[in-house]
């Protein structure tokens, strides 16, 4: 789909969530893990990748305040598609251990992740000693390199294959509907053609009011719904000016380039209110693994 | 002003900003620090303490996701007061040290506090190692404890005076705005009388939509436009029942027993919106220390 040779940043290391994203969305394409989100958003805009995946959100923890922020203040990046990924956690021990690994003696994972199998782990495990390390990937790396103690780590089935581990138990997750949302992110505002997606195209906006007066968001809501250009997300963030002071960020259910959108984007800019398109762009659906 | 034989819990430690906010507006009771945000709230729901004092949000980093959704998801409680504070960091060391501060060799703080310096670190003390450690008041301990390294501390000046630190530079954040906001809450629907309050009483609510149908938060805020009850914020977050399904909090500038707020929640309960009042409440501003 993707030209073979083009690169792809990715929020790493390797068998994290967003690798799995990415790597659906891009099978045959060199992956380059980056540390952190600019450094992530900075590959892209520095040229040294096509395109940068990064989370944007998820369904239990809300916003990812890092991407927003940094796509707001610090670049001017345009979103060519967006992934659908659900979030799915398995426990998993070193293959010596498989005899063993109901009497784990520490359960090894990422905060988010300990927090999303917090009923399994209180009901199955209460008392074992829950560790706190920076990500699900480190988790099942550390576990693989300790064949001799009776631990276990938290993560994705694609963590657990790299690191050789044995899923002792799937789908340990609270919330059976945890979804995480990314954007994949370019110089050049395209559109890039997705599989499995959603009909629907769909155009992310960022703005902000001309003034403290409140009333202005709901003449940008009014704007909008007279035309029944639907939002399906609605964000604000502090400008860094000051409490009370807000950007927005909201998804509109309809194609940058329509007629009612163009009219929208005039309006808007009309009333004072500076409105900036990230692009329209179709919705990538990554498989269950 | 309050009756000094009650408690206040706050989120710790001792002489952290959250404990000058508390101090500022209740400077005779007993305060009792809490380590968790969730440990703070709860000990007011079990009547341990009559108010409890958590952070709601900051200009720079956003809303603390963790009270908003604890609020929302877990308690029933009521805002009686809100605390403004203006955020100031300083560094300080060992007063054993005071003639060496220039060639300091580690400087420690909370992470947000060393990101809020960042400028100053970078032009003044570029290449000396920044250290994460779990609080500003954390980080003055250390120093204190260490009159035999040259380190510093970046925090307030109130944990400064705690652990016997000298500040050295006053004032060495980036950001010359910068104030957290503090919600006071109760077990009863009442407003604490505040010295130094802005004059107008603000209403905390928080609603749902009644379906994924967009138009319905245009709704929501077209009932309370043409009222001319002005929104000072409203911020979304994720309801935890799937990507898209969001509940939101809105600041009112307004009574919630004016007629006008009375007739804007039946209109909202009529057209499907679930809407509470945590209550209204005044605004208290702590001095700058």
């Amino acid at each position: 789909m993707v030209e073979q040779e083009k690169k792809i940043a990715y929020l790493g290391p390797e068998a994290s969530f967003t690798y799995i994203a990415t790597k659906g969305l891009f099978p045959d394409n060199q992956l380059m893990p980056m540390t952190t989100i600019p450094e992530c958003i900075d590959a892209v805009v520095e040229g040294k990748v096509e395109y940068a995946v990064v989370p944007l959100e998820n369904a239990l923890e809300g916003i990812v305040p890092l991407t927003i922020d940094y796509l707001f203040h610090e670049v001017n990046l345009y979103v060519v598609a967006e992934i659908l990924e659900k979030i799915q956690q398995h426990l998993m021990v070193n293959k010596s251990q498989v005899h063993n690994w109901q009497h784990v003696e520490e359960i090894y994972s990422h905060p988010h992740a300990l927090a999303q199998c917090h009923k399994y782990l209180f009901y199955r495990f209460s008392g074992i000693p829950l560790r706190q390390i920076s990500s699900t990937s480190a988790a099942a790396k550390l576990v693989a390199e300790s064949p001799e103690r009776c631990i276990a780590a938290i993560g994705n089935a694609s963590s657990a294959e790299k690191y050789g581990l044995e899923i002792v138990e799937k789908n340990i997750h609270d919330f059976h509907f945890n979804h995480t949302r990314f954007f994949v992110l370019s110089r050049h505002n395209t559109r890039l053609p997705v599989e499995k997606a959603e009909v629907n195209p769909k155009t992310t906006i960022m703005f902000t009011l001309p003034s403290d007066e409140s009333g202005t968001l709901h003449q940008v809501l009014s704007v909008l719904a007279w035309r029944k250009l639907n939002l399906s997300k609605i964000e604000s963030r502090p400008l860094k000016t000051g409490l009370g002071h807000y950007f927005f960020i909201a998804d509109v259910l309809a194609d940058e380039n329509d007629v009612m959108m163009k009219g929208a984007f005039e309006e808007l800019n009309s009333i004072g209110v500076t409105v900036k398109s990230l692009g329209t762009y179709y919705t990538h659906l990554t498989p269950e693994g």
